[in-house]
C-alpha cells in the first residue's frame, strides 16, 4: 500500500446511478471528482433492478394490452418466446458488463477506482482492489455514500443452503424455473410474480400481511391482486414462512408455512426488504454505526458528522429506496457540495436548488404490473396521519372514453388528495394499464403546488387515458 | 307552427360534446336549457370523429407496439383481423345512435329539441322538425352557438361527382377499399391513412405542400412521414389534385395531379379543412353573415351582437378545432352565461373561472400516429412570430431509458420551448411510440406557469419515458 492518498475534492462511495449523477454534478461544478466501485459502474439498477425487470415486464404488459383488443388479441393468445425476452433483457443489462457506463464517466471526467472502499477516518477512504492492493483516497472537501442497499433475507434457519433467489436472480435468470415461489407482497414480489408468471413459470406469491402494495392506496394492490389471480398466480395472503429447505443441490425447494401448509417450487425468491450496504465501509472510523441507515439533511449532508464533509444519497440514507428519487438526491447533493466547496450560498429554503424537499411530498412511483400502479405525493391515509384537512376523490378509470379505448375490459382508478386549505394537490394514484406515463403530469402539479383551480384549465386531449383529469376535477367540483 | 314559444333560460343549438358541456354547466347554474340537435346527440365526435378514429388507430398502434418487442413480435407480423376492429369501431359508435347520450340530457335535467336550429333574430330560435313542423324556443339569457364545421371540399368541377369520402365515411366505413386515396396532410388526413393502411388498404397520401402536420414543430411531421412511408403508404408532397372523376358508379376513382400524374383508387378522401357549420342557422337574422366563422371574446360571447346574449363555443368559433378544446370553452362559456345570468361577478381575469383562456396560451393536441404526436403550447416559430425571448431545448428520445424499453428501434423526439424572460414553458412537442399520456404534464406545467426550477424537483419515475423531462431540464441547465 502506498500510504501517500490522492486527493480529490469529492469521493463518491458507489457508481450507481445516484453516485454518478452526484459525481456528475461536483465535477460540473469544477472539483475533481472520484468514484470507488466494487461490482460494476452503473449499480444495482442498471444490472439487477430498473433496467432488467422491466425489459422483462415490458412484452409482458404489451401482450396484455394485445390482448384487450378485438382484431389484434387472436394473434397473441399464445405465450411469449421467453427466449427472446431474456435475450432483450441481456441487451438492457449489456450481459452485465459496465464499458458503457465507464465511458460515460470518461466523458465528464470522473476518475474511477475499482475495489472496495472504506471510509478510514474524517475525509479518508481506503479502497482494497481486485488485485489485492489498496489505494488511499483524500477528499478535500466531501466524501458521499452511495453503496445503495442489499436484498434482506430472514432469519430463517439454513435459508441460505436453500440458495434462494433474491432481486439479483429474479432479474438475471437465465430460464422460467418451471415453479417459482415469491416471497413478499412489495415491488419486487409483484414486479418479478407478474413477469416470471408471463414467461412461463407456475408463481405462488406467499405474501405475509393482507395486501399488496401496501405503501400506497389500498385499492392499488387489490386491483393487482385481482388481475395476479386471472393471469394464473397462486396468490397467498396471511402465508408466514416458517421452514424453507431444499431437497439435494438442484432439487426442489419445499417451504412450509405457519399453520401446517407445504409448498413445492423450483426456486424461491425472497423479496421481503433491503438493508443498508453499509456493513463493511469503514463507517465505525468516523463514529456511526456500521451497517445503519444513514440519516442526512435536505442537502443530503450526514447529521451526527463534525465538520459536515460526509454526504449520503440514494437508498442508504432511506429517505426513498427508489433509483430516480436517488438520482435526485445525487443531483442535489452534488450541487450542496460544489456550492459549499466554492463558497457560493447553499440554496437550501424548500425547493431550492441545493435540497431535495421532493422527498417529502413528491416521490413518484410507477409499478409495472397489469395494471400499473402510478402515485406520488401522499396517500389519503397518509395525509391524514399528516394531519392535513383533505378532500378525497376518487375515479373510476373504466369510465374514461380514453381508457376504454385503450382496450376492452378496462379496469382502473384514479384517487387525487386535495389539501382544502391551500387548494393544492398532496397526492395523486392512477391504477390501470397505461398509466405510467400519466403520472408525471400529477408530480408537476404536486411539486408545482398548481391551484386546482388553475389545473381546471389544463385541458386533457381527447379521447386519451388523461381525460381522468378533467373527470376527478369535476367530481372535486361537485 | 305554433308562435307561442317554448322560453328558457339558455338555449344551446347543436348538441356536439360543446353543446352538451356548456348545457351542462348552464344547468348547473340553475339555469332552465334546452339542446337543439339536427342529427345525433353527441355530435362529429362520438359518431364521425374521436371516437372512430381512434378505435380504428388503437388496434394498429398496439400492433406497431408489439412489432418492437422481441417475445412478442413474431406473433404479431400478420394483418389485422380488418372486421373485427371494425366491429369495435361500431361498437364505440352505439351503431350511430344516440340514446345513450340522450340519457346522460335527461339525467342533468337538460331538454333536447331534435330538428334544425335557426337563429330568427336576438334570443329567438326556431327548430324545423323531423317531422314537418316547427318549434319556436326564447332564451332569456343566452343562446348558444355550437355546430361546430363540416369538411370542406376543394371547389373542383365533378368533385361531388365521384362522391368522394370526407371525415365521415373515413371513420364509418364498412370495410377498408384496396385502394384509398387521401387528399390532405393535416391531422385527420395523417391519421386515416394511417389507420386503412394498418387495415388492409393500400393508401397514398397525397399532400399539397412539402411537409405533413404543418401547424406543429416541423420534426413531427418529418416522423410520421419516415413512418408512413415504411409502413407502405405513397406519400407523395406536391401532390396538387388537378381533377377527379370515377369511372361510373362503383368504379375506381381517377385523379390527375397537377404535372400529369395520374393516380387510380377505389375511394377517395378529401381531409382539406373545415367550414363553420353556420350557413344555415340563421345568422343573417341577428345582423351576421352565413357561413362565417363567429368570433367571440374570452367567455366564448359572440363580438358585434347587441345585448351581449350571443354565444359561440366549439370548433365553430375557430379558435382551437379540437374536440377537448370546445369542451373547455362549453364549460368556461356555460359557467359565464351562469355568472351574468345569476347577477355574479364574471370572472374573466386571465386564467379566471370564466373565459377560455388556455386557448391562447396552452391548447394540447395528440396525434394518434405511429409515431404518436403530443404537443401543447407554442411552436419554436410560433414563439419567435410572438416575439418572445425563447430557448428552443430539444433531446432525441431514443436516448432515454424508459424509450428504449418501450421498443426496439424507438425512435422520438421533444422539444420544449422556454420563455426566458418568465423562466417558465411555453411549449412543448413529444414524438414517439406512447408518448400520449405524457402530454398531460407538459399541459399542466404550461397552464401552471411552473417556473422551470421548480421543474428541476419534478422527478420521473424510472425507468419511463417521462425521463425526457430530466433529460431536457439538464440540457436547458447545460
Amino acid at each position: 500500500m502506498n500510504d501517500a492518498p490522492r486527493t480529490y475534492d469529492v469521493i463518491v462511495i458507489g457508481a450507481g446511478p445516484v453516485g454518478e449523477n452526484l459525481a456528475g454534478r461536483a465535477r460540473a461544478a469544477g472539483l475533481s471528482t472520484v468514484v470507488v466501485e466494487s461490482e460494476l459502474v452503473g449499480g444495482e439498477c442498471s444490472y439487477w433492478a430498473c433496467m432488467p425487470s422491466k425489459a422483462l415486464l415490458r412484452p409482458a404488459l404489451a401482450q396484455a394490452d394485445a390482448r384487450r383488443l378485438p382484431g389484434l388479441k387472436d394473434a397473441v393468445q399464445g405465450p411469449l418466446d421467453t427466449p427472446a425476452v431474456l435475450a432483450r433483457r441481456d441487451y438492457f443489462t449489456a450481459n452485465w458488463k459496465d464499458d458503457g457506463q465507464v465511458a460515460w464517466l470518461d466523458s465528464v471526467d470522473v476518475d474511477l477506482v475499482r475495489g472496495h472502499g472504506r471510509l478510514d477516518g474524517p475525509r479518508q477512504v481506503v479502497v482494497e482492489t481486485p488485485e489485492g492492493g489498496s489505494v488511499r483516497l483524500a477528499a478535500r472537501h466531501a466524501v458521499a455514500v452511495c453503496t445503495g442497499t442489499t436484498a434482506a433475507l430472514p432469519p430463517m434457519p439454513g435459508i441460505a443452503d436453500v440458495n434462494p433467489w433474491t432481486s439479483r436472480d429474479a432479474t438475471s435468470a437465465k430460464k422460467a424455473p418451471r415453479r417459482l415461489a415469491v416471497v413478499g407482497g412489495g415491488v419486487v414480489a409483484v414486479e418479478m410474480a407478474t413477469a416470471w408468471q408471463a414467461l412461463g413459470s407456475q408463481v405462488t406469491l406467499l405474501v405475509r400481511g393482507g395486501a399488496l402494495l401496501e405503501r400506497v392506496e389500498p385499492f392499488a394492490g387489490e386491483m393487482v391482486a385481482d388481475a395476479m389471480r386471472e393471469a394464473g398466480v397462486d396468490l397467498r395472503f396471511g402465508a408466514n414462512v416458517a421452514s424453507v429447505e431444499r431437497d439435494g443441490a438442484g432439487g426442489e425447494v419445499r417451504i412450509g408455512l405457519e399453520g401446517g401448509a407445504r409448498i413445492s417450487a423450483d426456486e424461491v425468491l425472497f423479496a421481503v426488504g433491503r438493508a443498508p450496504h453499509t456493513g463493511d465501509i469503514g463507517l465505525e472510523t468516523v463514529g456511526l454505526k456500521p451497517g445503519s441507515w444513514l440519516t442526512v439533511d435536505d442537502t443530503c449532508q450526514v447529521t451526527g458528522v463534525e465538520g459536515g464533509w460526509l454526504y449520503a444519497a440514494g437508498d442508504v440514507n432511506h429517505r426513498a429506496l427508489l433509483t430516480h428519487q436517488g438520482k435526485y438526491q445525487g443531483r442535489m447533493a452534488g450541487a450542496a457540495i460544489g456550492a459549499r466547496a466554492n463558497g457560493e450560498p447553499v440554496d437550501d429554503a424548500p425547493w431550492g436548488a441545493h435540497v431535495a424537499t421532493a422527498d417529502h411530498a413528491a416521490v413518484p412511483q410507477v409499478v409495472f404490473t397489469d395494471p400499473e400502479v402510478a402515485a406520488v405525493g401522499l396517500s389519503a391515509a397518509e395525509a391524514e396521519q399528516a394531519g392535513r384537512r383533505v378532500q378525497v376523490v376518487d375515479y373510476d378509470l373504466a369510465h374514461v372514453a380514453g381508457a376504454s379505448l385503450y382496450g376492452d375490459g378496462y379496469r382502473g382508478k384514479a384517487r387525487m388528495v386535495v389539501d382544502l386549505d391551500r387548494g393544492i394537490l398532496v397526492g395523486v394514484t392512477f391504477v390501470g394499464p397505461g398509466v405510467g406515463e400519466l403520472l408525471h403530469s400529477a408530480t408537476v402539479a404536486v411539486v408545482g403546488e398548481v391551484p386546482v383551480d388553475r389545473l381546471w384549465h389544463a385541458v386533457p386531449a381527447y379521447p386519451t387515458i388523461s381525460e381522468i383529469w378533467l373527470r376527478l376535477l369535476e367530481t372535486y367540483r361537485g
